[in-house]
């Protein structure tokens, strides 16, 4: 078996094999493929696709090409979520307590964002002495103990992703549902949670521009992960508008402990937190999705969720205190403030638009390891429907960058939309798959 | 403008413009584009092809992108024949003579064989002392004076070729027609000559495998041409079998000189050089395809065009009393006969594993700057559709290598077929097209 024989098979439209995938990726960990034969792969692949075994076969292979966390412990309550990327997500903080509080075991290692804003791992790095660094040890015991522990990526999960996601990134092949679908669950599969929710965001600020591109990625995502045993889910959620009321990584921990405490109705954030939240334990305890729902909100209501997050916070080090006292979370100056041009509705507030200036902010890494700027970021203070006076302040920016103006330039001019018509309501989550 | 916008654009199906075609061959003669990206982007183009204006456009950058020949000291004389490449081909030392003996400047320069056996230089220095350099006015001032010269390429013709050829080698991109037609153009508008003739081979020892796809390539390459205002002519012609008896570079010029001489019938080889030589009349004096085989054929059988062949030879240094003499050329020893297992009919002489055998046997190269036998090769005592008797000699093989056995392994096993009836006999021309 050559490689070249892979890559002449892919694009006469053949399936490969199992013993052809694997080869390839160990060839391609192994360095043993020139990038210019990879790209081409890549490339055939985007014009005739793989099929359902062929993407499979792709996952489990790139999952076992480097570490792999053994979650076998918390035997079938291991339980994960992860979002294809949105702007203003901060759902992991809600509905990891809420499910931790419902017994599911949540051992998660979470990578450093290189999107316009910071990962998880950012947004709790912005608790005052918050440490994502834990012993193997430490890790599990917190996990067995609390329910709860997440820590920065060590080791490599799935190298053979990194590698091919590179690649596909300078070569105009990242469009592809196979390979989108089988770098994510590479990744998930090697985080080795027996439950798996995935949100799968549309939209403006998402890659999957529709709910029906979002739901085809969705499906496939499911597939992996069935054929490996586990328990999926998927939630299709709006991302044409940011996630909540904040962008920006203690501006989104203070805003999901306002949802947590309940000072909020919370709004779309509320309700995919809980939708991802009931997906979780409706999957860890085989329970109808409706149920599991439904013990979310209760965990949410009755405050226990919020004790598990104190309890987290704690455990990894952090000022727990800061659920009392949001205003020990940094903040940046608020160097500018938007307000209406004229009376009206707010018709629409651009993710992708929110999520590049978050970025020149300081919210965000141009590049892999810059420094963030914890307190950097956006606040909204209307949401899309909300009629607006003409002077009204709509949105605050929060940077330590003192020339605001040229790092902005026109950007902030596609930010906000008005009109004199109220818009019509978007439903944050078109699509439950399942549960 | 980014190669980036370019790469997308071609994925997505659309045609590119001229300066976006100018820009990606520019950039890729600087090594300003990663081998990666040029990777996708050829595999991209086998899947959605090029228009001809595209195809057009790559070509004549590809053309600029290096030296040029300015035959225009030649006027509307200067003609040049290419073939696609086939096995025991040695048309060239049979239509230049000819060709020239009309009144056409055949200003020829000509690579070395990379293919199974020798290119036309090789062949020409298998003949004792002839020389493949000349300073650039002795170059002109023989073609001005007799009609021919041919050289090896000296300078680069079309780097930007070079380098994408190279490239979809190694990636499966090979096959594409606009890719194929452009890189073989490219070299031709760069060689300069007004009246350029195509032998475009289909069968078994060819890259296109039907006459339909042979002239389909033939067609791209026409229209090619023309939008540059060259006159063009193609000729497909058959290589399922050899062309003539003799495959080597010192073997083939013998047959050449032997059909010169009129010392055979000549079959399917006098049959292709006087079509291509009879095109390349036509082309250059604007007559009718007839007139100018007709010409053809007087030239060769009044002996004016072994005249030619000699004084050629004479030109460059070589030794002229070799169609004389032919025992002047260099010979290895016979190493090998294979004959008829059977009574029986020779069906099909297999041209792909003749011109394997040919490279093993030291008629061509492995590797650039390789050493060739030029007294290697194979002879065919008989042709498809003759009868022989079991145990009658069918082909010689000659070469100075030792270990024949050993190096030809199972490889002669499916030169030679055999069948009770007697094979339909194939016309070794199918289609001429633009005279």
């Amino acid at each position: 078996m050559t490689f070249d024989d892979i890559l002449q098979k892919k694009k006469q439209g053949a399936a490969l094999s199992r013993e052809e995938i694997r080869f390839f990726v160990r060839r391609l960990v192994e360095e043993q493929i020139p990038d210019y034969k990879t790209a081409a792969f890549l490339m055939a692949v985007c014009f005739v696709g793989m099929t359902a075994e062929e993407t499979f076969y792709l996952t489990d292979e790139m999952a076992k090409s480097g570490d792999a966390l053994d979650l076998s412990a918390f035997g079938d309550l291991s339980a994960d979520k992860h979002s294809t990327g949105g702007v203003g997500d901060k759902t992991t903080l809600i509905v990891a307590p809420i499910a931790a509080a419902a017994g599911c075991k949540i051992a998660k290692m979470s990578g450093r964002g290189l999107g316009d804003t910071g990962g998880t791992i950012d947004k709790l790095e912005s608790i005052p002495s918050f440490c994502v660094t834990l012993s193997e040890d430490r890790f599990f015991a917190q996990v067995q103990q609390i329910g709860i522990a997440v820590v920065g990526q060590s080791g490599e999960l799935a190298p053979a992703d990194k590698k091919l996601y590179a690649l596909r990134d300078v070569t105009c092949t990242v469009d592809s549902l196979p390979l989108i679908a089988s770098s994510i669950m590479s990744k998930k599969l090697a985080a080795g949670a027996h439950n798996i929710v995935l949100d799968v965001k549309y939209g403006s600020g998402a890659f999957m521009k529709t709910p029906a591109d979002a739901a085809a990625l969705a499906e496939a995502m499911l597939d992996i992960g069935r054929r490996k045993g586990r328990r999926m889910a998927a939630v299709i959620s709006d991302m044409n508008t940011p996630l909540g009321r904040c962008v920006g990584n203690a501006l989104e921990v203070r805003e999901a402990m306002q949802v947590l405490k309940g000072e909020t109705d919370g709004g779309a954030l509320r309700e995919v937190s809980l939708t991802l939240a009931g997906a979780m334990i409706a999957l860890t305890f085989q329970l109808p999705f409706a149920e599991g729902f439904d013990r979310a909100q209760q965990l949410l209501e009755n405050g226990k969720a919020l004790q598990k997050f104190t309890e987290w916070i704690g455990a990894q080090g952090g000022d727990a205190a800061v659920a009392d006292h949001p205003d020990r979370l940094p903040l940046s100056p608020c160097a500018l403030t938007l307000t209406a041009p004229q009376d009206g509705y707010l018709s629409a507030i651009d993710a992708g638009c929110a999520g590049r200036i978050a970025k020149l902010l300081g919210a965000g890494r141009q590049n892999k390891g810059d420094a963030i700027d914890y307190g950097a970021g956006l606040e909204f203070l209307h949401t899309v429907g909300d009629f607006v006076k003409q002077g009204e302040p709509v949105v605050r920016l929060y940077t330590k960058s003192e020339d605001l103006r040229s790092l902005l330039g026109d950007l902030t001019a596609n930010l906000l939309w008005f009109s004199d018509k109220k818009p019509q309501a978007q439903k944050p989550i078109v699509q439950i798959l399942g549960v």
